[in-house]
């Protein structure tokens, strides 16, 4: 539509030559590289595709060229710039939420390559994220520098077959503790999967979410129930099992593989923030990762839009070009409004991020967790039947978008938890102003 | 949701004072007008619901109210506000149509009452806007000044029973010229319908469009084909000829009337902005219009999804609140994510009103006209749902929000020819992207 | 569609002559007097309209007109034919209920007048069918022969307005038992609404669910709970309070009404099967009269998107009929796939009822109660959107059929309870044979 | 839902038994073999996996079963029974369409393997229904009798990369014909892609819609312009390009291929039923193929319901079977409805097959065609959403699934040309009554 010149829209000029740079790097330099990433993968089977070699030259190309534009590790929030340990790693013009939001449209647009070669990829982000609040300074050394860096990767470990990971309490991984000779020991045991990344070979680090065994204990407070905890890989007691498939991409070399936890060994060193720290850990976690996740799907909808609308204007049938078709020009009318009202919402959320942190906004990225991937996942699909087969050919990203899309109304917590999330805060600011009200009346 | 700090809702300090007194207004002084209005309106039956005696007794106390509290015409936008004839009556603080659409929400929490006693009301509002606009100092000081005084009110006669009129080339009413004695006179003839105001006692002009008869003229330019007349009311030749509903609703006392135009005679000074203007005015007036519309949808959805959170904490189904079962949790959450989505679109539309004006940001205002009701209608719908059969009987508003926005999916223009509009509009915008690219590609 | 040779669909030639007398009749006698039926209730207003004199004279001309064609009665279904206790009162042609479903689809093509003059509207059906099923000899003779004979009318009270009545442990209404000398007497007492038919000048019994007052009874069962009494009208304690209007129509002369129950002296004559049997009754009642109306809807449907095609063939806009605009074509198609699913699913619930009786076809029932308004809805409101405003106003009869289809979504049980009673049953049955496969492998 | 009684679900006997063996078969020895089907595939890569190594040998072996069971060729309507060349060929119990849909529902529930083992896919069915009703004798030795034996298989060309196939018109595969020495030779030169089953090794045949090259000709009949082929494969002339991806899924060993035509020299025998038949053979073609993919359809959705349920009563969240929530309920009682909706529409519409032919009945085609793999679709997709991220996983078959279903909205003709179809059909029905009413009230 129109240039906006909505005021969730605007930048500061640098901002603006930023996000030009990053335009130009996404679209002349990314986008073009799509085709050999997934030439050099097709030659790869199997377990090869998860090795050194599967990863193609150009990404580590791009990394290089990521950083000499300043389109490194742009994620980073400003109230995290202090935590970052070296200045070279910082981005030179810190982001708000929302600026980062309107640059990672544009990643989005490339999800498979634009935000890894920019070190803005998932779960990297959150996990540095953690590391940069809660990590030791150990830990930083040991994980964050070379995550900032780009030099390792890393996966989060949270989901598990077993149980329905939506109600956190039914996780069954289980950190044990024991009293060795006056040391503290603990052993990780259990069983996860969807764990992204972890199947990458250059994968150094997994970020766990375990139940603390407090057997014996009288602590039954809910929300200390769980621990993070850290495991350098690779690990003779960490064993990737399988990668899995998301609608028959099996996103090689990142993956989502299966993950057996056989008692790894650790010590106080490898826990973050103490014992009981899961449940405030993962929520600071998972919040602005869920916007990630929104800001991409916009730019996987916008470039899909852009697609309908260039083969509207190409192919013919029945004595017209497509687009002169009523039902066509509705495809793309409704497309326009829900690409549209997708970044309104999302950069709505994310300004309230910016003012208020993640915790007050929980309410809007709840929202924006539902809403989003279903508008993106309409717009995609659009373009999908004006582009007929084609559109689910591996020719067109938009097969490949459908799949993400679908999977995030799962992913990082599925749609009817956010639902619930939202109307139980609703309820609850609902009936403080009905007391409010009834305070007032009385007075 | 949790009270955002979205640039797109901020205001300036004056304004969030002026917001306060609307709000408290609407709340506490309108809206327990309903009741009183309904009761007046249900003794009166037929004919008789479009009287002087009709018009309940608090409407005329609420407008002197409004006057007083500043809250007068607040619709004026800044590029009109130099052709308000009276300084009197203009808004103290002239908004903007970002912020206008702020306060138009609160007024159409109650939007059979608050719109009008502001003297925010349609038909009104575009009148006016048209008059100012476009209209010569006599025509100011016969229509244009009783209407912002609120003294009298207008209807716009448009539509016509007997042609498809979402294609405007369709109008069948005829403005015939003859030259008598040297003299230019004009007649004028047809049926229209959908005449919202027409019906009501105060309305004193009608805002007639007019096919110009151009037989016998070499002139086919069909953005000329039409001209806007004004018509002093009573009239002779205007004959009312009966009061439609709106799914059961009359609207009395103002009505959407059916009206014949019997040969009704005109000349020069009647003709706004001369003959052939139709396309140029209608344009510029239906656009702010529309946007009006979908600022006072906003309302009615927010406080049907407030009367929903109220409904879901008092009544019980089955041993548990209503807010307790899973898919009354699910249609709080939808509500509360259509609701906000509703809001951010259109102001970020009235927002580009601001900054590049209707024409440019026409495709935005054919967006938000499909998109904005439809979520509204949602968000009441699920607000019936709720509440049971209260939802649809007169104890409750949202009955007569359904009519209205279910109405506003064909008012102004029904949805095929927005979507078409936007459609075609970002065509010929892909059209200039890819000239460009091919020139640039070239050099 | 194809006229269709789907089994469903056919029926025996004596009913092919049956159907072919009703078409004849709605369409040609019933239908012209809709007009006369609005003209003469326009003239009434407020309680007026809900007296003798606001039931026009063409209502008792159809009555008789619909007797001597063999068009009276035919809801009976067989396994009630027996206690019919006048021959001359039962249909010619006893109908299954599929077979009675296709007549009923015709009687829907005209819900205000045809099942009324046919004697077969609602409530009276429903209200006949406890009769006949538990009626004493002396209820019948006194309400159930004038019913069969169209000389009175009837209405049923159960909802409530204080209670969520979805829920039927909710109901407040009591019946209160006292012995007075030897003598056992009740007591009713409540406050009822959406009580169709209450308003008619010519209801003479209502058949009301009242919760049995079991205070000092040990008994608790909660099947128990309710019983089903008749209250002979007009009567001292039962006082008509206010018409309620659905989305702005009263549906006067019949009306939804709220009714005051005040202390209703009952004695042991005026239970239907004795204390304690509303949950039988009411079942018995509530599964046909479901189907029932989505029969009904089935016809609202099929006349709205026949006038949808005529209007689509006589309207032009942009230099095209409506019906060669790709979005009409859309609309079209849709509609007519909506009619025919909405046709199949309720045949085959009907089948299901003749075959197995409504109690083992209730999660049938359940599943058309959702699916069958929501299907008509879609096409009714697409016909309003091809009519443009024509289709909200009383020109048409679509905008009335939506109030009566949006209605349905909460008369007789909201979708909300339909559906968890749909998914119960499911689940039940899926545990069933989860349970059987397990004992067939241990053998 | 209960087990229905409905007349368009009725088998006779022998076909009931049928039906049970077959049920038997696909539950305890096909879907058993789909883990060794994908177990087999998946140690194949690229072209590797379109060999005979690549079939696994189960396939063989079930076929064996099958046709010992009588499952074999069950598909061939009555009207065909009489071409088929060889007795022992027919199935033993001859199949009305509605019938067969019965029983096609059940080999949908494993699409991969049920329908092939059984002789039932496509494209073979139909490649075998055109040689059967329009084969030469030679024709039929050559690959009917082979395909009806399951020795051999097939492929149809038509789509193609460079048009918009969803128009025929616009096909651009040539048949060019030249007079050689009194001999009349043809070449065929094209691109076609998506050619299901062109990349299995066992494929024999191709059926290849062309345009007949009419210049010089002064022929110009539209309906005449295609023309119907047979080639035999391997031939030097064809040649596979690549195969394609449905959103991941290669489909092998049958696949999707992209298929090369360079001048294949062809002459009169290789034609089916003349120059100019495309028309006539492609619509008798594909309108029982349509249904084919409809009953399919079913059979994917039933059984993703019964793994929903099955998943409901397995896991537990936030202290609840997921079952017990009301979200989960909602989506229970939509699949019932849904899965009921598609049965009914698909099996009324094989119905009309059976009575009026696939001609007359082609507007129900185009109705099911759209509604029915949407029905579906929303099925599996609530089945994926409640499996959590194992339903888009390979570990349940939902993921593939909802590829096969999103591939039915545009395989053989995408949704708007089939509602287009439809609406087309519809509207020359109105006129025609339109004008038949007239006439009568001429009389």
């Amino acid at each position: 539509m129109s240039s906006s010149s909505c005021s969730l829209l605007s930048l500061r000029p640098e901002v603006v030559a930023l996000k030009k740079t990053l335009d130009d790097f996404v679209e002349n330099r990314v986008i073009p590289c799509e085709a050999e990433f997934a030439e050099h993968l097709s030659k790869r089977h199997g377990d090869d595709r998860f090795t050194m070699e599967a990863v193609p030259p150009c990404v580590e190309r791009l990394k290089q060229e990521a950083k000499q534009l300043g389109l490194w590790n742009l994620f980073i929030p400003p109230r995290l710039m202090s935590h970052v340990p070296d200045e070279a790693l910082k981005p030179q013009i810190p982001l708000s939420y929302r600026e980062y939001g309107i640059l990672c449209e544009t990643m989005g647009r490339c999800p498979e390559l634009a935000p890894m070669v920019c070190n803005c990829g998932a779960p990297d982000t959150g996990n540095m994220e953690v590391l940069m609040e809660f990590g030791t300074p150990a830990q930083k050394e040991k994980y964050l520098l070379p995550l900032l860096r780009g030099e390792i990767r890393s996966t989060f470990l949270m989901t598990e077959p077993d149980v329905s990971s939506s109600d956190p309490t039914n996780l069954s991984t289980t950190l044990k503790k024991r009293i060795v000779g006056g040391n503290v020991e603990y052993t990780l045991t259990g069983n996860k999967w969807w764990s992204t990344g972890a199947g990458d070979p250059r994968c150094r680090v997994a970020v766990v979410v375990a139940r603390t065994d407090t057997s014996g204990s009288s602590n039954s407070n809910k929300h200390l129930a769980h621990t993070i905890v850290l495991v350098g890989l690779p690990h003779p007691g960490v064993k990737v099992k399988r990668a899995l498939t998301v609608m028959g991409y099996d996103d090689a070399p990142y993956g989502h593989a299966q993950v057996e936890l056989n008692a790894v060994s650790l010590n106080n060193d490898d826990l973050v923030l103490g014992e009981g720290s899961g449940f405030r850990v993962s929520q600071a976690r998972l919040g602005p990762g869920r916007i990630h996740h929104c800001m991409r799907a916009i730019g996987m909808a916008a470039r899909s839009y852009e697609l309908m609308l260039q083969r509207a204007m190409e192919r013919r049938a029945f004595g017209k070009y497509l687009w002169e078709h009523g039902g066509c020009q509705e495809m793309i009318a409704d497309s326009a409004s829900d690409v549209e009202a997708a970044r309104l919402l999302t950069l709505s959320c994310a300004s309230a991020l910016d003012d208020v942190g993640p915790r007050i906004a929980r309410d809007k990225i709840a929202s924006i967790k539902v809403t989003v991937p279903e508008l993106c996942y309409r717009v995609v699909d659009r373009s999908v039947q004006v582009h007929g087969g084609a559109g689910l050919s591996e020719d067109f990203p938009m097969a490949k978008f459908l799949a993400g899309l679908r999977s995030l109304r799962i992913a990082d917590g599925p749609d009817a938890v956010h639902r619930r999330t939202l109307a139980l805060l609703e309820i609850r600011k609902a009936k403080k102003r009905m007391q409010d009200e009834l305070k007032r009346s009385r007075l």
